[in-house]
């Protein structure tokens, strides 16, 4: 730790005062762009954005065993601020969708030096190309199975590079901002790299590869344990059929990723494959276990999807060619999530989901979904311990989303 | 709730595509409306409205039994924004009083369609006027005590429709946002109508006449309960001596209210009376508790009263003839609740409160009020047992309102 | 408590139609005051300023007996909205930075009467400068160890009045906003007055003396307890070694403060003493406990010091002379805290830090701080029986600000 975030406040304090500049006093234009609320100065050195976001989800289940809940939930209620000043930004993102105010993003940034970002803060780290891709932007209602793998969202420090078609990542990472550790041992430290190149990005179309890797240690307020875990794509019930339970022992895990993305006019096709592999101490097993997901999605009403290398994400706003009607999506998706080790004698159990899935952007800011699920857990799959296994059932849901 | 939920998202679907229209980037300008901040762009289609609220309330308390705690609190403390984007519009709005964040309306709404306005997500249903009414713009710091039967703002879907001279609306509705349903039970859900018609409504006066029904189920979450309690018309103390307890065996529970409001120039009258039923399982027996107000006011500076259609309440803000001095206004209700079913073997004690009331607007955004409240509890007003009964006591309270 | 609030209210109440003008619909101009963001109509009637803060702070732990955890925090995310209109003003201000939301300051204004300020709300009592310094401007990370002394922010009414080189404030405080109380207990009242003179203000120069008095009570629900605590200037290990833990039999305490602060062009001096006298009940001998501290802060790079009248602080934004360079700060501090009394049994611990502090101002909406504090416990800085005494480390922190 000690040696990061020295090198980190080095390279913040030596990049700025060769590059900053004077900025005063300036007046503002508000402007609307598709819903969206923004201010800037004229000559684009200030500039604040809103980032407001509601997300209702409602969600029928039929044919489980175990009793699933249908029912209605804000699933974000987002109250996000992004200014930037000069070379600097930072964004303060809260989340209220439940009983307590979450912090999401909460860092301070530096993109003085060209086609860089230097982010310190709480913010994600980078690893799977879906956890990345901003929850506005996503395809399906829910991220894939495979994303329990993905870390949340940490205090940290972490460098984006980027050219015309390549994007590169590295990220250290401690503890998340809602954890106050009151252990008195040191927060333990992740380390995350990805790195994204794209044969081909064109106006109307894109191949983006991707890999990446990170390698966590547990915190001392875990005892040395890690679980992993996954909802099956729905959130209003809170059910987690796959879970490994907490595995103790853990020294460290190691994960990688990979990423494919392409995409020619309307099509869009997508998927990732990632493993994760536990070190035990104590002579214990290590344990693997990995999951994957692809999926394909039709602009039926013809739009182009949208790339962003300096996100190094497939996604960004959807511009209906058609104004008055909106644009319509069709998507499909299978995925699969292994928690199981048997040599390890972990058997936090296997699922693997389809998602038929249609999107309605009624504007670039206001979209509606439909997802129908089809859920089939193996006899694992027992929520480590609370439910039955090999459980399948169906879930439908509705999801509403607005920005402003 | 499947049934609902998918007539209510065609609902959706249908309606927006037909209204659509192109809406791009634009510029805005920012107004102050008296104190309130809002954006708008030139043709009015994008509106971006702040809807902050403090709310402080002192109150002293005299001649309980049961000692009561002097003091101040927030009452309020709310950070609402208000986009609107063509036919689109949403709320999103979070309450800071106590500990945590709170969310109140959450909700995206679709108006494309003339005089009417469709509501998803959290939202007060309309039981009873006073409830419906804005706290900015309730007469007394407190709403009646026939408040209790009032629901909370739940997840659920509205319809509201109105014409020159009547507003008409029904909802359904399921939890509370703030409730994390875990039990793995369905959420129950709750439906209501209300009613209005003006036989009245001119520049300088109006009658409004109303009626709301509401039939509401347990939830599984709540073991198949119902509590009815208020507090006696303040806040800053929380005992609540009027209380029925949690009432076990409950199927589902009806209710019925009447409303009257009536404006001539300055002087304004209003009245409900509410009846609640509740059926109960196992052949115990339904239990009924009824409630009422009446209050007159008087605009001692002659503004006249505002009347909203599209809201269906007998509110808006005031403002003052002459514009130094604010407008002064004098108030006084008599208010009932009547917890007791002997038959039903229900005994949640009976209130009746005396208030007199004067609040001045010093602007339209600013208010000041003061309240003397002459509180008579029956023998059965015990807080579920934690109170002697027959607790007659006086509470006097002052409240202090900024919105901007 | 009555008669404050009355003798308030009636203030108030006679204040404001007097001096209330007329104040209606206006256009506002968007401006960046460098990187803040603030609205305001052409006459300044109307003013609406963003108060967003980002403060992050990483530590460093070295030679402590007791673990100290090493990490990385938000230290704050304040959401701060300061309206105002006419004589009126308001500030809406909610911390993000733990689990929970926190009101910090939530108070409605008046400022119609000349050089004059009236405060209702939740907002912080005036005893001691460095606690009325807002986070945003102090010189080091971390207030010094006498702030232990320092009441943070409660609901009451204050009166601030201030001419050309003097300024007085009084106040009467309730509770903490966050505190419900649900003892039945009246709240506790607590007073406060503070008194600054500058014998100096010159554009380039000042010298600010200050002296503060505060009469406490211990709140019923506290059960007549006090406790005084202090973290050794850093928060992000939460340990507190001096601790009284909770001094019982409390009748009230008066506390004392004397300050000191003058600066010559980049150069600030400052200091504090503050005394605490706890009187206690059934023949327990009163406690008194003392604190002090005193820096040096030179601007390296030549920037002068600003000063507020109005708010009695040796305070505000730093511009940077040269601006692409930033302003760069160096500052030492020495501080006590002595929670020991023999004579009353209480012995919390005594302890003596030295900081020596780096400060750079890249904008003056953003800083970039180090501090090395070298700690010093006696023997009973135990943390109330918790931690081993005599436990001297050092702690490295760095801390980031962003302001917008």
């Amino acid at each position: 730790m000690k040696k990061i975030v020295l090198l980190g406040v080095l390279a913040l304090m030596l990049a700025a005062p060769v590059l900053a500049e004077e900025v005063e006093s300036r007046d503002l234009t508000g402007r609307s762009d598709d819903g969206l609320l923004l201010f800037q100065s004229a000559d684009g050195k200030f500039k604040f954005q809103l980032d407001g976001r509601i997300n209702l989800v409602a969600a029928l289940y039929s044919g489980s065993e175990t009793p699933l809940a249908n029912g209605m939930e804000v699933r974000r209620a987002r109250l996000g601020l992004k200014p930037s000043w000069g070379d600097w930004s930072a964004q303060f993102d809260i989340d209220f969708n439940g009983v307590e105010a979450e912090i999401k993003d909460m860092w301070i940034g530096y993109g003085g030096f060209k086609d860089m970002m230097i982010t310190l803060g709480n913010h994600k780290g980078q690893f799977s190309v879906e956890e990345v891709t901003s929850s506005r932007f996503i395809t399906f209602i829910e991220r894939g199975l495979p994303n329990a793998f993905a870390p949340d969202r940490r205090l940290g420090l972490s460098v984006a590079k980027w050219g015309k078609n390549w994007r590169a990542f590295a990220g250290v990472f401690g503890e998340e901002a809602v954890n106050a550790d009151e252990t008195g041992e040191n927060e333990a430290l992740n380390y995350n790299l990805r790195l994204n190149f794209l044969p081909i990005l064109k106006d109307n179309a894109f191949i983006h590869l991707g890999g990446s890797f990170g390698h966590s240690q547990p915190n001392a307020s875990d005892g040395g344990t890690v679980r992993f875990r996954a909802r099956p794509e729905t959130h209003v019930a809170d059910n987690r059929f796959l879970n490994t339970g907490k595995i103790k022992n853990v020294q460290s895990w190691d994960q990688y990723g990979l990423e494919l993305a392409a995409s020619f006019g309307p099509v869009l096709v997508q998927g990732e494959y990632i493993s994760t592999t536990v070190k035990r101490l104590e002579g214990k097993p290590d344990a693997s276990f990995s999951g994957y997901y692809a999926f394909a999605s039709w602009m039926v009403t013809g739009e182009k999807r949208p790339y962003s290398v300096e996100e190094g994400e497939p996604a960004g706003r959807i511009y209906a060619k058609k104004k008055g009607l909106g644009a319509f999506e069709l998507a499909a998706r299978i995925s699969n999530l292994n928690l199981n080790d048997s040599e390890a004698g972990i058997m936090g159990g296997e699922g693997n989901n389809i998602t038929l899935a249609a999107n309605w952007y009624a504007y670039p800011n206001l979209k509606f979904a439909a997802n129908y699920i089809m859920v089939n857990n193996d006899e694992y799959a027992t929520g480590d311990g609370d439910y039955a296994g090999n459980d399948d059932y169906n879930v439908f849901q509705f999801g509403f989303y607005y920005s402003f």
